[in-house]
């Protein structure tokens, strides 16, 4: 389908360009881990236009499962973008006002170098043969892209979950590129719960014959069941219990009464089989591996000697630091971290935590004081930065 | 290891008689979903002197992994009893006073009928062809056991857990038959929240191609790989995010640096993986299915015209509601809406929350402020009865 149609056949979607960078050499990515990456291709989408001086672009980091088709139909799946409520013309980030950038992250598996593309090395997939990346090495490779499109400065960074993280890095690593940062139920590292919950998911892939040590593409296989159970197990820490209760309690689905059974009796039970099933027709078995582990490596404080205050020491950019109520995944407590740390250096820090009972994934949904917020955070950064007011 | 032997390699441990009662005809136990197991083996354990009144008895319920091993040595795994902190000599159930009671339920695998039993009707393991059954089933096979044992009246039940949910299904299906309870980390229902685990569960095991189908044991194989990664997902349930980070935190195991691999370089990982590993030694498969669906379909005030107060109508026991702050499987809500439904029809009835950040499996674990109010309760509803204090 092409960008053209994508825009017709959604009224309120703006107009995309995908597109990919290719870059090559030795060292065309280096990684945290020391290795190197000898060819880096990054998938990417803009909406919008970039003005003149360059100062309007607005980079949107992806989650663990998401890509770079924010606001625009997705490809693979015929769905809406996974952010249109938050991108798109009126929309929070206004594509009338602002250059809106997402590229999916090294390691995935929508057209940016990942464990399934073919190692120039060896001429056959890469498969566990991929070296490990991290947090870091993905923001890396946007930088790259940023530069390539000759944006100095973003004025805005914004993400959720690893979205979050991303943006976590982005104002630690490159602070003089940030006019304004949004990181969105996140944490500065992975606790020892969320890295539980990854090993099951990862163990539950490994599990699957059809996983072949990693070498599934060679072997035309691929490990459907174990990653639908990852998928599931992982899909349950994304919604709060009181999501859960509401959307489906102990209903029945399609029955009057239990089957005594090892049926989808419940609704929820038909729910998550279905999150299974359809994860598993978009969703790279290996990138799955590869990215949760760079979650799980996540620990920013870590890498700036132990205090968190000193990875934001350079920063100048203004922060909005968000989180909701009944995430459990990423909870306030972990935001609130991020916001002590941002006022340790007398950083321009604002936070706010959102009611809601939608858990995790409410980063994604409708929550309409959120977009009001993130809406308003944006124009004043704008209006900071000298930019007309939109229209 | 012969039960004799048992009692001299652990001082504190009380003597234990391991006992099976086996019980044959076409309707040896009928089942709530109509069908009805054509011979029932019971495998239990008992501990201390029954009274010549038959009022010193104790019924502890195990939860959804335990077995009838209660305060003994297992024979399979070579470790103490999972609740011998609880019952033994000088313990709040004590068995120089108390005779206490536990049975392996319905669907178990530690010498109970269940799914790996040969079907008298086919010659061959039940598998998948043994029937659903749910914890009334349970209870209603403890019942037959006192009956055969002569006695009529529980001096307390109790029980963490699944085990707690069977304290209340003795509450409402034989309240004349107990005259104290103790439900712990219990819930009057199983949550969607819940059930979504169980299901994650369940799918991880039918998903290793090893589970035939449930007939694995015809073929001679076993799902370890489903069922580990089945026990790592609901492992971590059983404790709190704030156990996980004071035991774990983002520890390395066995190195100083991360690896850039999959390997299990955090402490949580190895940790996840031993419980996996170990799991699979001493459970079935199947039986792990059947339980967890028991769980699932508990739903005591479904089961009395949608009021969970009709389930205590004609109650007359002394109850000991308890649960723990940092329990989230069974969070103290549901503790609490057992003892409104008590107080709605006058119950006698006490309420404990214990603060502990050792999460859902704290019941199993050293909580000394619950060992001493437990004990007291036991020992009030015994004086209650008429028994002499012990000594």
């Amino acid at each position: 389908m092409s960008a053209a149609a994508d825009a017709l056949s959604d009224a309120a979607a703006p107009p995309v360009r995908s597109e990919t960078l290719r870059l090559a050499g030795p060292r065309a990515l280096v990684l945290e881990s020391g290795q190197a990456l000898e060819a880096l291709t990054i998938a990417y989408n803009t909406y919008g236009t970039l003005d003149a001086a360059k100062s309007n672009a607005i980079l949107v980091c992806h989650a663990l499962t998401g890509d770079q088709h924010v606001a625009s139909t997705n490809p693979l799946t015929g769905k809406p973008g996974w952010w249109d409520l938050m991108v798109g013309p009126g929309r929070p980030f206004d594509t009338n006002r602002f250059f809106v950038i997402c590229a999916n992250v090294v390691g995935g598996c929508m057209g940016t170098t990942g464990p399934t593309d073919i190692d120039p090395a060896t001429g056959k997939p890469y498969g566990l043969s991929f070296p490990v990346i991290t947090i870091r090495d993905m923001v890396r490779a946007q930088a790259l892209l940023l530069d390539r499109l000759g944006i100095c400065e973003l004025l805005c960074v914004a993400g959720g979950s690893m979205g979050g993280m991303q943006v976590l890095e982005w104002m630690a690593s490159y602070p003089e590129r940030v006019v304004s940062a949004i990181p969105i139920a996140a944490a500065a590292k992975h606790s020892a719960q969320n890295i539980a919950f990854h090993e099951v998911g990862r163990q539950a892939v490994m599990a699957d014959p059809d996983w072949r040590g990693g070498d599934y593409l060679s072997a035309g296989v691929f490990p459907s069941k174990g990653l639908a159970v990852a998928r599931m197990a992982a899909h349950i820490t994304y919604l709060s219990e009181a999501a859960l209760q509401r959307k489906f309690g102990r209903s029945l689905q399609d029955r009057q009464t239990i089957s005594y059974a090892f049926d989808a009796d419940f609704q929820v039970e038909s729910y998550l089989r279905h999150q299974g099933r359809s994860f598993v027709e978009r969703f790279d078995a290996n990138s799955y591996l590869y990215i949760t582990r760079a979650m799980d490596y996540f620990d920013l404080a870590a890498d700036h000697g132990g205090q968190l205050a000193s990875a934001f020491a350079r920063l100048k950019a203004r922060v909005c630091v968000a989180s909701f109520t009944s995430d459990w995944l990423f909870p306030t407590v972990e935001s609130k971290r991020i916001v002590h740390a941002l006022n340790a250096v007398a950083a321009n820090v604002s936070f706010v935590e959102f009611d809601t009972d939608k858990g995790h994934d409410a980063f994604l949904l409708d929550v309409p004081e959120m977009h009001a917020i993130f809406r308003g955070f944006v124009d004043a950064a704008a209006a900071h930065r000298g930019l007309k007011a939109g229209g």
